[in-house]
């Protein structure tokens, strides 16, 4: 069944009617419907209810037309059963952050099963009540962008905090890497027993290095996830944001798409992939704060950059933002479709 | 006698007897000695007290052995005279950003003279007292990262009230954009007609946008504002953080010497750029939170990507942080100059 997707299809490069689309953060803060479930809880107990997760992971299903779904939840989900406790204010914050081998030491690979249940059940839930409507995505962070909230304790401007360990205690940082790749192998295949047709692995943080940095701290990890994911028959997309320039070092990582953000024209990018990498992307997010006419002009430049190469999926190249009118997203859905050529 | 100073020469791309460096942000609170001048001030007076900029504009020719000085200020003082109230919070906050056309007309070009002249005297004092030492950068924000603060009235995230009106009210953009790139071409011209060797425009914000709006709207201003300086003798600095995916069109700002941040090697960004253009980067600033053999490689590392072309200053990739060791940053310029070959 799953193969017939026009999303599935894409993510292995093969030719579809249409070029399908989703939203980077498609369920959230810009949608009334999903404010009006936000209201009666923390943003935490929204993630950890899987009655909940799953009926805001179907609104953008309904209202965009979205051509996959994305699982509800946040990146460090997985982590706080690993011993570090997690508050939202409204911005993740680890009151006891990783600075030290005695810290690395410490964390505990959790049990998918019994730690993190209502992602499991989530998917359960959403893989029935889509009922094949749309394919549903899994996801996690990549070990490099977990590990620099582990180790910042918070958002940071200059992650000075990893980048010290990095360069300063590298035994620390890779005891810390491993344990985090393990647990990110071990939460993503739990996921895709649970039913998810597709995993993206957000390295949200994984361009704030030089290019050399990069294969030497962070590449090593991902690729070892990558690899260790079961796959069969499982797409496996690969985000990393501020990535255009190492394009060629993301490629090695071994992902079957590649995500973009908008700082590269996707006609370069595809140049540097080569043909046997799908990619998505790469809608500037604040664009949906334009005129519907300039939203129109650039999903065309877009899909035109593209040339009809098969392997597109389109997507902003990061997360919706709050304040965008939900009309200009749908708008932008409806865009990709018409003028992808979808019957 | 400015055409023996080895920075000057690396700005046109002469060859040098070892490679010059200077780092941006280097007079700044990492320094006691700054920190003293500091705490009998304001950042707003210190940067409206010629003797004071003076004295810690010198302060890390004296500490670090920099082969370059730049004027202490911030970008943003000649926009104050524009009729914007500004206040440091510590970041630079406007409280009436610009958002209408009305808003853009009541702005006005300031007199040079009479109402930045402590940055004119502040030039004055520095030629007099550096005595020909090492050549005195002046600089400027480029007119999009002026546009940016002025626009959103403070630093931002996703910059949406910028990007509303580029995509949304594009001739209110571009009148905005107009007026600023003559205000900044006219102050530029003061500094250099008051003993400015060398200028630098630093586009912080530049590499937000996609490389397409980087040509439709940042680029034209910048090309032209470069093009109304008084350029004879005097190279021009052009820095876009974030440009590692557009440098090919950043070179067609016309500059002297292309600023690059850590995202992209050395050896890619020169085989874009070209023969003709310098290059002013690009350590990972972070990397100064290093042990002194990390830095020590960083450094070699950057000096050999650039293949003893000349036309090299060193530099980090954007401003030195907050917390360095001061002494990190001494042997950093130690290095650079010891590994170049200086006798």
């Amino acid at each position: 069944m799953s193969t017939d997707y026009t999303f599935i299809k894409a993510c292995w490069g093969q030719k579809t009617d249409y070029t399908p689309v989703w939203l980077m953060r498609q369920a959230g803060r810009y949608l009334p419907e999903y404010m009006r479930v936000r209201s009666k809880c923390t943003f935490l107990e929204l993630c950890k209810t899987p009655e909940l997760a799953a009926e805001v992971t179907i609104q953008p299903i309904d209202f965009l037309g979205a051509d996959a779904a994305i699982m509800f939840s946040d990146i460090l989900t997985p982590v706080e059963p690993m011993g570090m406790k997690l508050d939202f204010v409204p911005g993740p914050v680890f009151e006891h952050p990783i600075r030290s081998m005695a810290d690395v030491k410490a964390l505990r690979i959790p049990e998918m099963e019994a730690d993190v249940p209502y992602v499991i059940e989530t998917i359960k839930i959403l893989r029935r009540e889509l009922a094949g409507r749309v394919p549903l995505i899994g996801f996690g962070g990549a070990p490099f962008t977990l590990a620099c909230y582990m180790v910042e304790g918070k958002g940071s401007k200059d992650f000075a905090h990893i980048k010290k360990m990095m360069y300063g205690a590298p035994e620390v940082y890779a005891a810390l890497m491993e344990k985090i790749t393990e647990m990110d192998r071990q939460y993503l295949n739990a996921q895709i027993a649970a039913g998810a047709q597709a995993i993206q692995i957000f390295d949200t943080w994984g361009g704030i290095v030089s290019p050399v940095d990069y294969e030497r701290y962070i590449l090593p990890y991902t690729t070892k996830l990558i690899n260790g994911l079961n796959r069969k028959g499982i797409p496996v997309i690969h985000f990393v944001k501020g990535a255009g320039t190492m394009l060629d070092s993301v490629k090695k990582a071994g992902a079957d798409v590649v995500g973009l953000d908008w700082h590269l024209g996707l006609d370069r990018a595809r140049a540097i992939l080569g043909d046997k990498i799908a990619v998505q992307g790469n809608l500037d997010p604040t664009v949906l704060y334009a005129p519907k006419a300039h939203i129109e002009a650039e999903v065309s430049r877009i899909l035109n950059e593209n040339v009809d190469r098969p392997g597109l999926i389109f997507n902003l190249g990061h997360g919706i933002l709050p304040n965008v009118d939900p009309e200009n997203a749908k708008f932008m859905v409806e865009c990709v479709h018409r003028l992808s050529g979808k019957k």
